[in-house]
C-alpha cells in the first residue's frame, strides 16, 4: 500500500463514518427555496449562496459571494497554496433550483427534505436534492473529508457556484468575461450529469453542439385569396416544404453540403463499450409511443442520440392556423431549425452551408430571411486526455465497474463557455439517475448516489494528483 | 323591325329617359346601413328588405318579406301568371353589405351616396353601390321598365334577395330546403360578378369548386427535447414537409392520384377568346410583387386561375412558433390544404385520394388524422347551354363587343346550392368592375355599369324569351 493509498483510505473511512453529518448538510441546503426564476425567492437564493460560502470558508477554502444583477456567484479558492501535483481544478455547480409547480403532484413539501426507503433503496426527496444541490455537495463533502483527515487537498482547487442555471444564466457570461484570470484553471469538473444506471458510473465525454436558425420565406407582398390567386401565385408553405423535404435523404442523412465534415466514428473502445450497454432501443422509443428509429440508418438509437449530428425542425408556421379554415395563400412561412453537432463540426460553416442550400431552392421572385439562434460546437474529450483516464480509473475503483464514456444528446452551455471564454476543458462526472425526477415533482437523490458520489470525488481528486 | 325589337326599343328608351329616377332609387337603397354581420344594424337590414319588397310590389311583382333567425329573405313572384315563352327565371341578389371600417379611409360618408366624376367617368360612391345593391337594382329597374312600358315581363319571373351574404348566409340553406318547390325554377340569374373590363361584358361560366382538408400528423405522445431525442425520434414536421413536397411535380402539376379526372381543356372558342384578352400576366403578378407563374406550366396565368385545379397549402403549424427558440421535437404538426376544382372533378373522390396518398407516406409508428372543411364541385356552363348563347348575344347587342366567357378562381356558394338543393343552373352576369373597391373603403359603381347594366338585363330578358 502506497502512501497515497493509505491517505485515500483514511479519507474514504472518514466519509463513511461522517455520512450522517453530510446528509444533514444536504438537508440544510435543500431547505433554501432558491428558485432562481421567481423574484419572490431572491432572498432564498442569497441565503443559499451565503450558506455555501460559510461551509467552504469553514473548511479552509477562502470563499466570497459576489453580487450580480441577478443572483450571486460563489467563488472559492483553497487557502492552501502550496505546490501540488496535477492540474489546478475549477469545480462548477449551481445552487438554484427549478420551480416546484404543480405543487399538488408532490407527495411532500419540496423544501422539507425527507428520507424514504423504496424497494430497499434509500432516497432523499426534495427540490434540488439531485439537481444540483446533492450533486455539488458530493464534491464539497469530499473536499471536507480531505481537509478534516489530511488538512490538505491533493490538487490545487477553486470552485464556482452560480445561482441562475435554471433561469438561463444571464449573469454568467459577463462574470466569466470579467474574471477570466481568476477562473481560468487547468481543468473544469462539472457535476450536473448522470450515471449510466444505478450501478454503472459514467463520464460524459460527448455533448452535442447546436446551430439554431430561423428561416422565413416571403412570396407575395400580402396574404392572397386562394380563389383569385391560387395557381400562379407562389405559395411560401409549398416552397418551405420542398426545402425541408430536401434536407434529409431516405437514410436519414442530412444533405447540407459538407455537413459531415468533422464527424468521426466512435473509437473501437467506445463502440465496444456502447454495444455492450444495456440500453434498450425499443423501450426507449416505446416510452414515447414510437418504434421506428428515425435517425441515420446504420447507427443504434444510442449512437443516433449521442454521437451523430442531426437537423431537426423545431417549429413551423405559415398562413391561417386558427380554428376552421381560411382559403388564404400566405405571404410568409417560417421554420425554426436546429442542428445538433458532434466531434469537430464547425457551427459557423454549417450555418453558412445551410443558408446557401436554402437560398438555392427559393424561386427567383421570392425572398428568404435568416436569423441566428445560437451556435455552440460539440464538446468531446479525447480518449487520451489524461484526466479522463484518471477519472475513469477512480470511478472503476469505487463502483467496481468500468466507467462508461457517455454521450449526451443535449448541450450543457457552461461547458462551451468554459472552453470559449476560459480556454478550459471540462470533465463531466455526476451521480444523478434518470429516475431522479429533476425539473419534475418528487425530485429525489439516492443516498447511494450521494454517499458513493462523495467517495468517488475523493478518489478522482487523488487520481488527478497522480 | 320585328314586334319584339320594337318592344325592346321602347323599353330601352324608357330606361334612358327615366335613368335619374333609377339613380334616386339606388341612392335610397344605399342609405340603409344594412351591415349584416353587426347586430347593431339589424333594423337597417329589415328596412332594406321592406323597401325592396315595396318597390317590387309597386311594379306588380308580389313580394313577401320572410323572417329568418337572422335577416329576412325577400321573395317575389311576378303577379302576371300568363303563359310565357322561355325559362322561368329566378333572379338572386343580396341587400346586405360589408362593414365600413376603417371609416377614416373613406372620403365621404359610406351611407350618404355621392355622384362624382373622375377622368370623365361618373360614379356613385357608397357602401353597397356595387356589391350588391347597384347590381341587383340593374335587374329590378329593367323589370320596372318592362312593366311601365309593356305592362308585362317577357319571361316568367321570381326573385330572391337575402340579407346575409356578407356574413356567411347562415339562413340560406335552411330557407332553400324549406322552400324548394317555391324557389326551384328553370334558370337562376345571379348578378354578383364583374365585367371583363369597363368596355367588355362577360358571363362568368366557370367557378372553381373546393375541397378543404386539415391533416394532422402525430409522432411521439408528447413534445420531446431535441437533445435527448433528436435523431431517433420521428419529427412530424419533417414527415409533413415530405408529404407536402410530394404533392406537386416540378411542372406544378398535382400528384394526387386521378386528380385530373374530369378536368377538360378549354373549348377552342373559349381558348381563342381568352388568348385574345388584354390580360397582362406580368402586371397581375407584379401587383403582388411576384413574377414567376407558379401554376402548371403550359397554361397562361389567366388559365391557371380560372380553368385549372390547384392544391394549395393554406396554413401550417407545428412545434414552437413563438419568439426566440425552443429545441423541441413536436408531437404533432398540421396543415390546412384546399384543392380548387374545375370541370367535373369529384370533390369526394379527390378527398379520398388525397387521404390515401398522405396515409401511404406516414411512417408505421406515427398516425394521421383528417378533418373535412367543406366540399363543393366546380360550376361550369356548357358552351351549348341555350341561355348562355342568348345572354351572350344580348350583351353583345348592348356593349358592341363579344361577351367574354370568364372563369372565376373562387367560388360563389349560392351557385352550388342552387344546383344541389334546387337542381337549377345559374348564369352569372354582372356589371361590377375590378376597381369598384368592394369590401373596401370608397366602394363605387360607375353610372355606366348601372345604366348599361339595366339596359343589358332588358335585352337578356328579351333574348331568353326568344
Amino acid at each position: 500500500m502506497t502512501q497515497h493509498d493509505a491517505s485515500l483510505d483514511a479519507v474514504l473511512a472518514h466519509i463513511d463514518s461522517n455520512f450522517n453529518a453530510s446528509l444533514d448538510r444536504l438537508d440544510a441546503l435543500v431547505r433554501f427555496k432558491s428558485i432562481s426564476t421567481d423574484p419572490a425567492y431572491k432572498d432564498e437564493c442569497q441565503k443559499a449562496a451565503d450558506w455555501l460560502a460559510a461551509e467552504l470558508n469553514g473548511i479552509g477554502i477562502t470563499t466570497q459571494v459576489h453580487p450580480t444583477p441577478g443572483h450571486p456567484m460563489v467563488v472559492g479558492h483553497d487557502s492552501d497554496t502550496s505546490d501540488k501535483p496535477g492540474p489546478h481544478v475549477l469545480f462548477y455547480g449551481h445552487y438554484d433550483v427549478q420551480p416546484v409547480d404543480p405543487l399538488e403532484l408532490w407527495s411532500a413539501d419540496p423544501f422539507e427534505p425527507a428520507i424514504v426507503e423504496r424497494d430497499g433503496v434509500k432516497m432523499m426527496f426534495g427540490r434540488g436534492t439531485s439537481d444540483d444541490k446533492g450533486q455539488l455537495l458530493t464534491f464539497v463533502e469530499a473536499c471536507r473529508a480531505y481537509k478534516e483527515v489530511l488538512g490538505a487537498l491533493p490538487v490545487a482547487l477553486s470552485l464556482l457556484f452560480e445561482g441562475e442555471e435554471e433561469s438561463g444564466s444571464p449573469s454568467l457570461l459577463p462574470f466569466l468575461n470579467a474574471n477570466k484570470k481568476e477562473l481560468s484553471k487547468d481543468l473544469a469538473l462539472v457535476c450536473d450529469t448522470t450515471m449510466f444506471n444505478a450501478d454503472t458510473p459514467a463520464i460524459t465525454t460527448m455533448l452535442r453542439g447546436l446551430v439554431g436558425e430561423e428561416i422565413t420565406i416571403t412570396a407575395a407582398n400580402r396574404d392572397l385569396h386562394s380563389g383569385m390567386y391560387g395557381g400562379p401565385a407562389a405559395n411560401p408553405i409549398r416552397i418551405l416544404a420542398k426545402i425541408l423535404a430536401s434536407l434529409h435523404d431516405d437514410e436519414g442523412r442530412v444533405l447540407i453540403p459538407d455537413f459531415y465534415d468533422g464527424v468521426s466514428e466512435l473509437t473501437p473502445e467506445v463502440k465496444a463499450q456502447w454495444d455492450a450497454l444495456p440500453f434498450d432501443d425499443k423501450a426507449f422509443l416505446a416510452d414515447v409511443d414510437l418504434s421506428v428509429p428515425a435517425g441515420e440508418s446504420g447507427y443504434s438509437v444510442y449512437e443516433q442520440i449521442n454521437a451523430r449530428p442531426t437537423c431537426e425542425f423545431n417549429g413551423i408556421t405559415g398562413g391561417y392556423t386558427g380554428d376552421g379554415f381560411k382559403t388564404v395563400i400566405a405571404s410568409k412561412a417560417s421554420v425554426k431549425i436546429s442542428c445538433r453537432l458532434v466531434g469537430q463540426q464547425d457551427p459557423d460553416k454549417i450555418r453558412e452551408n445551410l443558408r446557401a442550400f436554402v437560398k438555392a431552392l427559393v424561386p427567383a421572385d421570392c425572398s428568404v430571411e435568416f436569423s441566428e439562434h445560437g451556435a455552440s460546437p460539440a464538446h468531446s474529450l479525447s480518449p487520451d486526455f489524461p484526466p479522463l483516464k484518471q477519472g475513469a480509473k477512480a470511478l472503476k475503483d469505487e463502483w467496481g465497474k468500468e466507467a462508461i464514456q457517455m454521450g449526451m444528446g443535449g448541450s450543457i452551455p457552461i461547458v462551451g463557455e468554459f472552453k470559449s471564454i476560459l480556454d478550459m476543458d471540462s470533465m463531466l462526472i455526476g451521480f444523478a439517475l434518470d429516475d431522479d425526477n429533476i425539473h419534475s415533482p418528487n425530485e429525489k437523490y439516492n443516498l447511494t448516489s450521494y454517499h458513493k458520489g462523495i467517495r468517488s470525488w475523493a478518489r478522482v481528486l487523488a487520481a488527478l494528483a497522480e
